[in-house]
């Protein structure tokens, strides 16, 4: 973990040492990926089938996991589990149903009458990675608000074998088609769709370079299907004072490390005591883990920096915008109005970033590698859309005609013009009473 | 303008008459572009007093637009079109502040605080048209909502010479930086920013091919800036049934025609006679038009669907998903709750297409090319981004933290259920008195 003292270097120096490493995909990857897309739009499921065949751990002939599958698998899960992921989607319906926006009706001046309207997205696809361990977590992310929204088709693609986890979350959010596939070829399925995974309006999820590669090239490609944000590493920045536990900091950090090699992990501090309290138990505690060689590469590319004071604290954890933001100081309330351009922020010591990860109730799906600066957490919203609605009575029109005629004049558009002066030429030589009653339709 | 019974089409032929025709851009466009970004970010003003040279009609030295030069401007201009300006952005401004949210606060369960807030996108970027006619409409459309939402930095962009409608759209507005500057180079310029044209961290706004590539670009890559919403040309779908007045409808069909050669015009209507006479209005109405040449080229690509009854016009409308939905009929209303995939609805005979366009309050910035399947009219949250913030007391933990122990354990990810474990174990070894003060702070 290198340290840097903030003050001592210059502002080319701190901008440098805030800007995430480069992305180096291997160059075949969007080769590879525009093959496998190519293949599944023409050959649909047996193309699939023979993906499966050369990706899969668990090739199979029937791509939809079967009712019976997911009854055998919830039948074999441990209570205990069952428990814990029903509590966690208790919590997460919660947070996520009290996002619901009423439909807002204004009338701006008289007789002219605008709406704001909200309608699912009517076909939502999920994915969910396989890997080296089986990932509920994303299941209840992903699944919960598309169900709240009210979205009518909803598909999920999870690398064959589906875990028991997998197949008992996706049940208990109300998933009804679920498919073994996974990789670059569920993402063209379910984006272009084939003879047995229905083609979707929008894909949500995370997943590997090439799961990523694939959701870029269909979003770009109005055929497609829509994506629900910019992919890059997992990432967490923590602020933390000299009132802070640092094995409490250091298990956070740790949270963070251990996702993958490339997970960015910042310490923002501005105690030089407590950075190296942390280090100490960063070591103590990496011993413990089972993926400590993951957290380790993790960690040799971390970053501490010491800072002056709170404020500074806030305006680099600002410039870096991290995708997780822990905030452990003596009243880390009082620091929030001051916080920008983070996914999702975690409030003091009881607070570690496992919790948002899995049960408190927000998303963990979340923008990453600086997107935090425009993108926003996963919500309800990105499962709705936005649309607007306008009614003008007569008496509106006649109100607002003539400055549409106005500015239409000034633009050069005749036709938009026209279409008003019609509208009150024909007010203007009916009687009074007809608009009136017209007012009424 | 063809006429399809729709009953009579096969699905497959149904679809077709749906689908969106290709956009094939020149196929150098795309190269066009990236040299005119490379050349931006590697030499700033200098590329762009260079480009400007090459394509803007009045090519300047000095980019901004001076404060004298916007007086001069405002000066110029009459009365009565700075009055419908100001009456336009009043209603516009009415309807976008309504959409403000609160801060969202839930205790999902004891001690477990979860929140969903917004912040302005801090620096947002602004791209206005020239091109024929100047746009002070989209100047209000896009630059209303980035007020409310608190955007620090607000920079628009437009070809030279300004328009004086433009820059006094500008100043009503509030936007403090104008740059008299357009094209490929004005999106590089706000993605990368130079030594006069400040970075931004979203786009915002229409334009031609080379604008629209541009802004995918720069979306693509980390460094630039996130954008609006895809492109396409524009369009309209009308509903009618026998009680439209076929003038209305054709003066609404005309004046999406007048917008471009590629403009999308489609009919659907319950009545043959009313078709008919549409036609009849359309012939007669298009010869008053000073824009005729461009309108008749854009109908002669449209369509006119006969169809059943009016639950069967809402699903062809759904199907195509349309940028603007007019609907004129009998009982507009009763077929709102049937509508889905459209930028923003008219209900009603008085309330003509070119009401939102200018000043009705709602946004013309709509999702089009079948976007609106997936994609929001702009807003006031598209200049914001949501966030979530959870904190839990002493309690919190102690009941949550067993539920993501078990969770983390599932997915295999020690560190994870670790930092739960420390904490618990602190409640544990600690008196109740303690971490009751703790709950407190």
């Amino acid at each position: 973990m290198q340290t840097l003292i903030w003050n001592q270097l210059s502002p080319a120096r701190q901008a440098e040492a805030l800007t995430r490493p480069a992305l180096d995909n291997e160059a075949d990857v969007g080769s590879v990926v525009q093959e496998i897309i190519k293949a599944v739009r023409s050959r649909g499921d047996e193309a699939l089938r023979e993906l499966s065949q050369r990706f899969e751990r668990a090739p199979r002939e029937q791509l939809r996991v079967g009712e019976d599958e997911i009854e055998a698998a919830c039948a074999r899960l441990d209570d205990d589990i069952k428990g814990a992921i029903e509590a966690a989607i208790a919590n997460i319906r919660t947070f996520h149903a009290a996002q619901a926006q009423a439909p807002l009706r204004i009338e701006t001046q008289p007789g002219v009458v605008c709406e704001l309207r909200t309608q699912p997205i009517n076909r939502v696809g999920l994915y969910v990675p396989g890997g080296s361990a089986p990932l509920p977590s994303t299941v209840m992310m992903l699944a919960i608000p598309a169900g709240l929204a009210g979205c009518r088709e909803v598909v999920l693609c999870t690398p064959s074998p589906a875990s028991d986890e997998i197949l008992f979350a996706a049940r208990a959010c109300g998933v009804e088609k679920v498919f073994a596939i996974g990789g670059a070829q569920a993402i063209a399925a379910m984006a272009y769709g084939t003879q047995t995974i229905p083609k979707v309006d929008k894909i949500f999820g995370p997943g590997n370079s090439y799961v990523t590669e694939a959701k870029g090239q269909v979003s770009r490609d109005w055929r497609g299907a829509a994506i629900d944000m910019p992919a890059g590493p997992s990432e967490v920045l923590v602020i933390a004072d000299e009132s802070a536990n640092p094995a409490f900091v250091a298990s956070d950090l740790l949270s963070q490390a251990e996702h993958g090699p490339d997970s960015q992990v910042v310490l923002v501090t501005t105690s030089g005591a407590l950075a190296e309290a942390v280090k100490g138990e960063l070591a103590s505690q990496l011993a413990l883990l089972s993926r400590r060689d993951i957290a380790t590469q993790a960690l040799a590319a971390s970053l501490t920096i010491l800072c002056d004071n709170l404020e500074e604290a806030c305006a680099i954890s600002n410039a870096y915008a991290p995708e997780h933001l822990i905030v452990q100081t003596r009243a880390p309330r009082q620091l929030l109005d001051k916080l920008e351009n983070a996914g999702s922020i975690f409030l003091g010591a009881w607070t570690p970033e496992s919790v948002g990860d899995y049960a408190s109730g927000t998303n963990h799906t979340l923008p990453t590698y600086g997107y935090a600066r425009t993108c926003s957490s996963l919500g309800l919203a990105d499962y709705q859309r936005r649309y607007t609605v306008q009614e003008l009575s007569a008496d509106g029109i006649r109100g607002l005609g003539p400055i549409v005629q106005r500015i239409a004049q000034a633009e050069g558009l005749d036709a938009h013009k026209h279409a008003v002066t019609l509208r009150l030429n024909a007010l203007a030589a009916e009687p009074q009473q007809t608009a009136q009653q017209k007012d009424l339709s």
